[in-house]
C-alpha cells in the first residue's frame, strides 16, 4: 500500500510517500517540501500548492492520502494559512478519487514512538529508524508528512483488518 | 463587469453574482447558498464546495471573484472551517485563470453603508436598496456575497481608473 502523507503548511508543506503494509517496516519512496512565497498573492500560493500536490498525486499514484488535522488552538499567527493548506491538500487527494484521512499530531506521534508527547526530534529520530535511512528527512516538515503516512499504513491497516474480519462475518451470516 | 462574490463557509457558504461599473448602480445576476452536511467526512465536504463553486464560475463566467477575508480572531469554533472554504473559494477563481481579491469584513462594511461597523441587517437592508430588490436575500450569507460582490466592482472601479490613468501617463511620457 502506498500513501501519500502530507503536513500542511502555506509557506513550507511537507510531502512523503511510503510504501508497505501493516506491521511491516516501510519503505520511503520520495519526500518534498512545496515553498510558497508568503511576499505573493494567497491566489498565486494556494495555486502553486494545488498543483504541485496534483502533480505529485498523479506522479506517484498514492492508494491514499493522510493529512494532519489543523486545530484553531495552534500557533494563531500561522493557523490560518495552515487550514488554507490543509484543505488544498484534502482537496488533491478527494479529487482524485482517494480516500483521505485526517489525523491529529498526537495521534502519528504515538502510533510513531509511542508516546503522544513526542516531540519534533523524536519524531525525526524514529522515521529514519522506521525507514532504514542513513540521513534523517530535513527539513522537519517532510518527516512529519513522512510520519502521517506511516502512521496511516499502520492504522489503515489495522482498520482494513477488521474491515475484512467484518465483511467476512457479514458475508458468513448471509 | 461581472463579479462572483463569496462569503465563505463550510456548512453554508454564500455566493453572489452582480454586473455592474463603478459609480452607477448595481445589477443582481444571481445568489446561491452551498450546503455541506456537517456529519459528512471533510474531503466530501471541501469536494462538494469545491465542485459546486467551479460549476458557477463556469456558468456565469465573471471577470474576477472576491472573497471575504478570514481572520483568526473570528469564532475559534468554526474558524478552521471558514478558512478551509476560504481556501477552496479563492482556489476555483485562480484555476479559471480570474484574478482574486480579498477583502476584510469591514472594507466590505464601509463600500457598503458608509460605516465599518454595520450589522448584518443593514448589510442586508442596503444589499436590497442597491440592487432595486424587492425582497431581502435570504439568507444573510447571501446578502453577504453580494456584498463583496458589489464592493469589489466599486473598489475595482477606482483601481482600473487609477490604472487607465497611470498606463495613459506612461503612454503620453514615452
Amino acid at each position: 500500500m502506498r500513501v501519500l502523507g502530507v503536513d500542511p503548511g502555506l509557506t513550507r508543506c511537507g510531502v512523503g510517500v511510503v510504501e508497505g503494509v501493516p506491521g511491516r517496516p516501510c519503505t520511503l519512496v520520495a519526500y518534498y517540501v512545496i515553498y510558497t512565497d508568503p511576499a505573493d498573492d494567497l491566489a498565486l500560493r494556494l495555486l502553486h500548492l494545488d498543483r504541485s500536490l496534483n502533480d505529485l498525486v498523479a506522479e506517484h499514484r498514492p492508494r491514499s492520502v493522510a493529512v494532519e488535522r489543523v486545530f484553531s488552538q495552534h500557533n494563531v499567527r500561522t493557523v490560518m494559512g495552515t487550514a488554507q493548506a490543509s484543505a488544498v491538500a484534502v482537496l488533491a487527494g478527494a479529487r482524485a478519487g482517494l480516500p483521505v484521512r485526517t489525523y491529529t499530531p498526537s495521534e502519528v506521534k504515538a502510533a510513531i514512538t509511542g508516546s503522544g508527547q513526542a516531540d519534533k526530534a523524536q519524531i525525526t529520530s524514529m522515521v529514519t529508524r522506521l525507514l532504514r535511512l542513513d540521513e534523517p528527512p530535513r527539513p522537519a516538515d517532510a518527516a512529519d508528512a513522512l510520519a502521517l503516512a506511516i502512521c496511516h499504513i499502520w492504522r489503515g491497516g489495522t482498520r482494513s483488518k477488521l474491515e475484512a474480519a467484518a465483511s467476512k462475518h457479514r458475508g458468513g451470516a448471509r
